[in-house]
């Protein structure tokens, strides 16, 4: 498999700050098959440096700010004059918060901060985006990214079923607990979108050295995110609904 | 498999005022082999009719104010001094909430209202009561209700798999949310309490015809109820970490 976005006109990107958002937008402005339109959301743009600078020199580059609560109408009317009839290829929601949280140290605060900014802005995200995607929809050919796509940027950290023995060593209520809930909102939106053949999918881009993962994480920024590329390149109908890897691999719930 | 809770020196059950929980109260006091102490939580125990009916007329039934955020200390002291040198050796986290929330009309605010009650309360309550929970079990025997225990009631809502095909009919983003974010809640905390042998189980009672479940339900509350407590009763330390429905039966993530 390789990263190939020859026939998505547009990928919105949020969380493109720093860490895995910023990379993938770095690396879909780099590979051959890139995206007529790249656009890439933060919290606060004016401070995304590097961003700026990509955006700056590369005019596919669209940076908007979408901050889920106050910014959201906002930045759907820039999308729409940017991605123009063809609609929005492409919605991967990639902004996400961890907080320390294991059982003596998890707080409400903590519960409820990660689930807003992990569970419930994808949602509304998405929901905020949906006549982009369905204007990208509604012309034929087969589920995937050149028709329209959400991409959930997820964990395996949110699978039930892996947080136990060896697979719980890393403790977090409050993100496995948002990661989680993501998983069952990526599947409900998938029923709920299949219909308009709009692909659905969770999706974990592996342990990563970034400021979230850690410096110790066994992937570089560059590894995963090729992956992730490939991997959101070659979705079809058989991963609606699903929930991968980086590698490709289904994982449990 | 019967109920039994002759073994079983204490119970707590939250929100106990009506449905399934005031169903709980009202069968374990009725069974032969009833726990000796009964504590049944509500948010607002003065308006709870029949909940005081029973305690006015079974000294074995202590009714308590329990809010999550607000008087979980005082229910915390109140328990201590009835449960004594014993601790507390099973924890029913029954209490929970529902809201419409189809993709057209889930809100933020629904979103995570009901993530707090459904998924933050327990595992606040949860910790709340882990020092009268490790006293019981601090005392050796098997991993069961006859030492100590976390019943989380989940639903089969929450399983993410599940959430396909028939199995996705019924539509709720916050409920379903809640409940898999429960489920991993539960997960965490069984391994966090394992080595203490405290048994942690997510329980799916059915759906039932309550004020949440509505009308048309297959189960009543008295089969449905019956057949939870008859479960918690053989519950062993081969359902730690579990996920496990009235009849007993294990369902997917």
């Amino acid at each position: 498999m390789k990263i190939n976005f020859s026939k998505c006109h547009s990928v919105l990107i949020t969380g493109a700050s720093r860490g895995l958002g910023l990379q993938m937008v770095r690396q879909l402005l780099y590979s051959p098959n890139r995206p007529p339109k790249i656009i890439a959301t933060a919290r606060n743009p004016a401070a995304a440096q590097e961003l700026q600078e990509l955006a700056k020199s590369h005019s596919n580059v669209h940076v908007l700010k979408l901050h889920s609560e106050h910014s959201v109408d906002a930045a759907v009317q820039s999308v729409d004059s940017i991605v123009g009839t063809n609609g929005l290829n492409c919605l991967i929601n990639n902004a996400a918060i961890n907080m320390t949280s294991e059982l003596d140290t998890v707080t409400r605060d903590a519960m409820m901060k990660t689930y807003e900014s992990n569970t419930v802005a994808p949602l509304f995200v998405t929901k905020a985006f949906l006549p982009l995607l369905r204007r990208a929809a509604a012309e034929g050919s087969d589920m995937g990214i050149q028709r329209a796509a959400v991409i959930n940027v997820s964990s395996v950290l949110g699978s039930v079923q892996l947080n136990w023995g060896e697979g719980a060593s890393y403790k977090s209520y409050a993100y496995r607990a948002s990661k989680s809930a993501l998983n069952m909102v990526t599947r409900c939106l998938a029923m709920d979108l299949e219909a308009e053949k709009i692909l659905c999918v969770a999706l974990h881009p592996g342990w990563v050295r970034t400021d979230m993962g850690g410096p110790t994480a066994p992937l570089s920024p560059e590894e995963s995110i090729s992956s992730v590329l490939s991997v959101i390149s070659g979705l079809t109908e058989k991963h609606h609904g699903g929930y991968v890897d980086y590698t490709g691999k289904s994982l449990p719930w």
